[in-house]
């Protein structure tokens, strides 16, 4: 077995920690929180610590910090002589004095919600083949999905979440408040966006496009726009309108 | 029970079909097509006919045809003396010599993938509180999703589909496009765009807002924008980073 000392007990460390609970390649032996109050619950099970100067020895370090303060933390844990790994998306491969790698979890984490880690996409990258080879098998051991990804790549990897996730989401704010202007329960549109978030795995979101835009529907195109009584929400669907029709060659 | 005439056979029509199938409050007894190939396969199983003057004597017709010529065709119907719907969410509540409403289920449906019907929302709307008391039943028999929705409520659902689905798959679109030109497979952002569709149901929108614009985090935004190199994307991405952050007040 593996040994790892978990540095961070936040939304992705928690995770994390359940998650190695049933891994057969590695286990946590000790977990680092900077708050004391964040590991009262979990030191009846583990050995926990609030300083870096009493970390175990360990074979393995995952630092899930924030980003702030990621760099300077693994630069600290140079002494280990072990792999050390961090799983930021936007931080590149750091160079210390031990192994590197970084181990990456695609997910947005809440506390609070269960998850279940084994469909978690973990994207792996490491200062060389060996490190690599064991943090693919770290990763396996907790996920069916492991992803070798560059730090180039995985900055273009943050930025597409960035329209996939982020302003998607803001997308259903928006819908959310036409429909309570219009004293509609924003639950109506659920079963929809939940399908068409599931489409996307059944065939490219390209060819599975709908709507007055695609359709190149200029009248409704025409009536949405006088509904809508705002120009912010206005420039929006214009935007996203023409982008629509350019990409498919109106 | 109530006995249904289906007019139309597409993509909706072969839902509402299958699912009816289990209504213990309405039956179809008849189904009309245009395209005769359609039917072909129904017709080993239930009374099928291409011609409006074929039609049945029944309680209910629902009229699931393109919208271009479903006003027309319920105009048709006026000598059945019964309640006669349509199931366009872009078309008005129609007056005909008939019991008229609506009866709109808002989903988007594909021919091939099976769709637990009992989860999709029905908006009925119709002419008189018997007829709205009739349609609700019939609703209640397939779904347990009913919701009465005016004529004027309809198109502002409409609308916020545009923002929360059509929308939406485009940004998928869009973050498909900046995975592939950095050899990224998309389905890396799967279960995260799948995460951020099913949070909806725990939470507002609004409070799960994530990523650089609601955190105001100027630095990590500047460098999206650098590597950007399409005016295009540029321009969604500071106009989608804009709105979120005017909505929450910075």
């Amino acid at each position: 077995m593996q040994r790892i000392v978990l540095i961070g007990y936040g939304n992705v460390g928690i995770h994390l920690y359940k998650a190695f609970k049933n891994s057969a390649f590695a286990k946590i032996i000790q977990v680092y929180n900077h708050r004391a109050e964040s590991l009262q619950e979990l030191a009846e099970e583990m050995d926990t610590t609030t300083s870096l100067a009493e970390l175990k020895a360990a074979d393995i370090y995952i630092v899930s910090i924030p980003d702030s303060v990621t760099e300077q933390t693994v630069n600290k844990l140079a002494g280990y002589h072990s792999l050390v790994v961090h799983t930021a998306g936007s931080i590149p491969l750091l160079h210390s004095n031990t192994g590197n790698g970084v181990f990456y979890p695609l997910q947005t984490f809440s506390k609070n919600t269960p998850l279940d880690f084994s469909k978690v996409p973990l994207c792996i990258e490491a200062d060389s083949a060996e490190n690599l080879e064991l943090l693919r098998k770290l990763a396996e051991s907790i996920t069916s999905k492991v992803y070798e990804v560059s730090t180039e790549q995985r900055k273009s990897l943050h930025l597409s979440a960035v329209f996939a996730c982020n302003f998607t989401n803001h997308l259903y704010s928006l819908a959310e408040a036409i429909c309570d202007k219009n004293k509609l329960p924003f639950e109506i549109l659920h079963p929809l966006i939940q399908e068409t978030a599931r489409k996307i795995e059944f065939d490219s979101p390209k060819n599975s496009q709908t709507g007055p835009a695609i359709r190149n529907d200029a009248k409704t195109i025409a009536f949405h726009l006088k509904q809508l009584d705002s120009p912010e929400l206005k420039e929006i669907y214009t935007l996203l309108t023409k982008s629509i029709q350019d990409r498919n060659g109106y």
